[in-house]
């Protein structure tokens, strides 16, 4: 197997898109309590008013406000109190010129009122007689029918991440129960004869299955889920009999490591294997991540990713996430910080690299300093914050330099 | 009640600091599996060296390096190829001066190999004739034992995050379980007449339970968890009930809403009611927010959080989430984009000021807009990505400027 024919990371992700054009996630309905971090299915539109009624945004007394007009400290209007609006109910009274009820936040406004005025700007001078000491304008301190969503309003698109804003905005509606995406399904299969899991006994030679562990909390943080992880040697047989599994039980088949020439070769073989269009992408033009391969067995996506913990986590942020990201969601923005570089860092001609960074805030102000780790080092990922990425065309990055810090 | 007294968020996060000095959360052992977002609560210390073995970082041989020396493509160096490292096995056999011996990449070096040559720099003539056409330098594509890991280093710090990394770094450890603290338990009541649950019909004047709803999922996402959500009417002797269970059940006691003045009145008396030492913020320095009680009860925490979305979840944000980050985390770097702002934003002479702002990126420029809802809606939450915040010094910020948008 070659990577000579590498493609770019935009290249890639076209070919999969092209590739899986008619793949569907079902769609599930679930509780709002549960909702959170998953992706809308269906755009969501309002069947009420939001607020239902006129609400005062302040304490004060609902007043039509021409009767304000002219008030000053000195000379202030008299108006008469007639009364109070308790919270959730309807004014018992409507009001007319001359006159004025109190209405607390929140509470619902008499129908010809115009404007509330808050009470710091008033005095009672009896159980009656309320003095106005300022004008206020047509519709001050008043959330209208409908100001916050309009009946019919599309207030929450397909495909909108779901935070405690939209939770919000669905509770505001009255929606207990909302349809998603279901979590798409991973299933991760660890390769090589020198992997061990984390609760067998480490022999030299040995190491232990690091990547698989990092990918299962990177799905679960975007909002997907492992249905079942894997360790396999080094033996096309085996492989392909786990692949298999994956295919039928998940979304989206990960092959983690496979570091070994060997079970780099029956990768491609396994692959190519099952019913479908076989291997895809051969090799990425980034570093690192270089020996990738995707491909599509039985209508499945399949990543092989790179065996170094760096690379394997950055390949399935490029194609995966952005998979999933493209198939469910919309654009959503990358955490990031901006950042003063404290070194040069050094590119690669005609690839997108990735610089793991550690970063230091001085003074409100980030500084980034590459992380010097060797490839293959967990620690290389465990020490930073994040990474600066140096596009194909571009000759590195110049010390002082700001630059944007993904966060990892 | 007033609101005169009011304090900076600094100096009321330093006043809860100091009155829930001695307050302890618990701790917890769980897998690694489901520790994700979770706190740790002890340094972990490796008792290996990772790797256990020098590695190889590339397919190639194991070779002295001195036999490289000179090397070139037309006057390569010639050596004995003496066998090959299976994956995951010790080599059978050492190297001494003139020998090379094959080594995958993550294959184990023989005890004497002081670098290994990348197969693309080298040709086998026969099963046992390699020629080397470049030099290499000592340690070169090795990772040696203890290079990621060294036997007892603190590589993971109490308080991180545990995050991908951190997963990886527990499994290369082959630690399975990890001491962590439970998850900060919260009791949400909501107050007033007006408020209805989700399920509830909409009758005019009443509006529906949104902020609890938005406070359970930012609960959520921080790494805690909800043990109570109730709703109450304006009665004195209703809400100190609720408060009693939750500092019965909960770590923090949120209140929600209690537009109302009666309601606000009432908050006062029932924190001073319990045990301890009562209300001890009363009033916050920022905009919006600035209706925000704080309190102790039972030796609990008390927070009575404004009515509206956005003041809300602000002051979550900046008195609750901040209780918890002091309690448990280490400095965490807050999700940002940098924006160019599009209009002028006024801020508050003494105030810190929170501007919600629309996000739209252009040519991988990111500008920031400010919402313009009204007061109360929970729209001006659900079509913000980020907010601005304006410090108590500053005279608002100009249209064309460059600021820090911090993401929802």
């Amino acid at each position: 197997m070659d990577f000579f024919n590498v493609v770019t990371i935009d290249k890639a992700n076209e070919i999969i898109m092209n590739n899986f054009i008619d793949y569907k996630f079902e769609v599930e309905e679930i509780n709002i309590l549960n909702s959170p971090n998953r992706i809308l299915a269906e755009d969501v539109i309002s069947d009420i008013d939001v607020p239902e009624f006129n609400r005062s945004t302040v304490d004060g007394y609902s007043i039509i406000v021409e009767d304000s007009h002219g008030a000053t400290a000195s000379i202030p209007s008299m108006l008469r109190q007639i009364g109070e609006v308790a919270m959730g109910k309807k004014p018992e009274n409507d009001i007319i010129r001359g006159q004025a009820i109190y209405t607390p936040t929140g509470g619902m406004l008499p129908t010809s009122a115009s404007g509330v005025i808050m009470i710091e700007n008033t005095e009672l001078m009896d159980d009656q007689t309320l003095l106005i000491y300022k004008p206020i304008s047509k519709g001050e301190n008043i959330v209208f029918k409908g100001d916050d969503i309009k009946k019919g309003e599309v207030v929450l698109e397909k495909g909108r991440k779901i935070d405690a804003a939209a939770v919000g905005v669905l509770a505001s509606l009255g929606i207990s129960n909302v349809k998603v995406y279901k979590m798409p399904k991973f299933y991760i299969i660890s390769t090589g004869d020198e992997i061990i899991d984390i609760g067998e006994e480490l022999t030299l030679g040995k190491i232990r299955d690091i990547n698989s562990y990092a990918l299962y909390s990177m799905i679960e943080k975007i909002g997907c889920q492992v249905v079942g992880r894997k360790i396999v040697k080094d033996d096309y047989d085996l492989l392909r009999l786990e692949v298999e599994n994956g295919l039928e039980l998940a979304d989206i088949v990960l092959l983690s490591g496979g570091s070994s020439v060997g079970t780099r070769d029956y990768t491609d073989k396994v692959i190519a294997s099952f019913a479908g269009k076989g291997v895809l992408v051969h090799g990425l033009a980034i570093k690192p991540g270089k020996p990738t391969i995707v491909g599509e067995g039985n209508g499945k996506l399949i990543v092989g990713l790179p065996g170094h913990p760096v690379s394997s986590i950055i390949v399935f942020k490029a194609i995966v996430e952005e998979f999933i990201r493209q198939k469910l969601g919309k654009t959503e923005i990358q955490p990031q910080v901006k950042a003063i570089t404290e070194y040069n860092f050094p590119s690669s001609p005609g690839k997108k690299t990735y610089h793991m960074v550690h970063l230091r805030q001085e003074n409100g102000i980030y500084y980034a300093t590459p992380n010097f780790g060797k490839s293959g080092m967990i620690t290389l990922l465990s020490k930073s914050q994040g990474y600066i990425v140096i596009k194909e065309h571009e000759e590195g990055v110049n010390k002082g330099e700001e630059r944007v810090v993904y966060l990892l």
